[in-house]
């Protein structure tokens, strides 16, 4: 069901401005009274219609490591927020500061930084929608392929809030770009499906590499892009070796 | 001069595929009889109107360092084609088997293979032209900068015996690209000068790149390219950091 479904229900006040979860799960120390993770979205994503409380999967309850017996579904978003084995949703009239909220939790420096700086808390800012990025699920990296046969692939991409305009793959490190079959998402936030075929000018060792492309233009980057203190919102463009016989 | 004039003037048999060099340079051993390098290239690169023996450089003699008193320029290709201290010059009848002709020595793998891959040396096939490539040359990297001012970048760029088509800038790590102006070559395997201005959306820490593509639509990669035994053929994407502030 949608979550704004249930927040119009019980109403929400007019100071409102956070949406969060509580889960079910216990915290790793053991302790009763700690609590693991709430995280939590601002109202507008809250109430966006695509913003679910899920209790079923491919038509049959939720498996338990995915959240049984519900979890909420905010797409497009760090996955932390959609809260497995959800318990409890609490309305804020504050940006929500529950665990894995605050620090350096789920947030990158507000202003780019050089790799390696030393970021004050108050210069760290929550991460929102994610950038684009792709995925290569078929074929299987490492695989041995006919010169002479094109090779189908396929595969996922993906922009956060965003949709995805575009995808290319390359078979020569990105020195030459050739664009796949992409097909819309059957609803919106949902990830795209790709395809295309290759072949190889002769035997050797290849990479593939995708790269998808956002409603605003831009492109995955074929290399981490800006250094973060944890490491999130790596985009780099998904690598897969082929060696043609 | 042109190294073709010196050839024509001696003649050159129906049977010559290749011209080489010896130079006045000792072996590093100190053994006359040794000698450290002597390449070459094939007879049509030889005889290409920009193959050139220079004996000076900006209106003055040859640096001893660049090859005084004499040595072969042929543009485009591996610099060790271009023998310094140049002593006598050789028309081979086969493709010429000089130090540094052979094995491993400016020369990578005929077909592209994995990564640590062991090639044979009947695999490893001679570098000739050289693939596309430009630089930063201002700013130096680590400069600070201020918000709100355009930063004047230029820079260089080749592609063997190609041209260079386009440079593009980016200041997101690849995510967008902007278009610098290039200007067209003095005379044919000269570089090319490029320029192009950036502004910032905000204070912090940006890393600039240049990708220049060349007349066959083939652009730097932003990573190493395909591995070969000796790392040659880098044309990796050039970068320097800034921070505005």
């Amino acid at each position: 069901m949608r979550l704004r479904d249930v927040l119009e229900h019980v109403g929400v006040r007019d100071d409102a401005v956070y949406v969060a979860y509580y889960g079910a799960d216990a915290h790793a120390s053991g302790d009763p009274n700690k609590v693991p993770i709430s995280r939590g979205v601002p109202l507008q994503k809250a109430l966006e219609k695509e913003s679910l409380i899920a209790w079923a999967m491919n038509g049959e309850d939720i498996p338990h490591l995915n959240g049984y017996p519900l979890r909420l579904v905010c797409g497009g978003w760090p996955a932390s927020v959609s809260g497995k084995w959800l318990a409890r949703i609490v309305i804020r009239n504050q940006v929500h500061d529950g665990p894995k909220m605050t620090g350096t939790s789920y947030r990158v420096p507000c202003k780019p930084v050089a790799p390696g700086s030393e970021v004050p808390d108050d210069q760290m800012c929550i991460i929102e929608s994610m950038p684009v990025k792709s995925l290569i699920t078929y074929p299987k990296s490492g695989i041995e392929h006919a010169l002479g046969e094109k090779l189908a692939l396929r595969g996922h991409a993906w922009a956060g809030d965003l949709s995805v305009d575009d995808v290319h793959v390359s078979i020569d490190f990105g020195a030459t770009w050739h664009k796949a079959k992409l097909e819309k998402p059957v609803n919106r936030l949902a990830w795209q499906h790709w395809k295309a075929e290759v072949g190889f000018p002769e035997p050797g060792y290849y990479e593939i590499w995708a790269r998808a492309t956002d409603s605003e233009g831009r492109s995955q980057p074929m290399v981490l892009p800006g250094w973060n203190p944890k490491g999130y919102l790596n985009n780099a463009c998904h690598r897969i070796a082929v060696q043609v016989a």
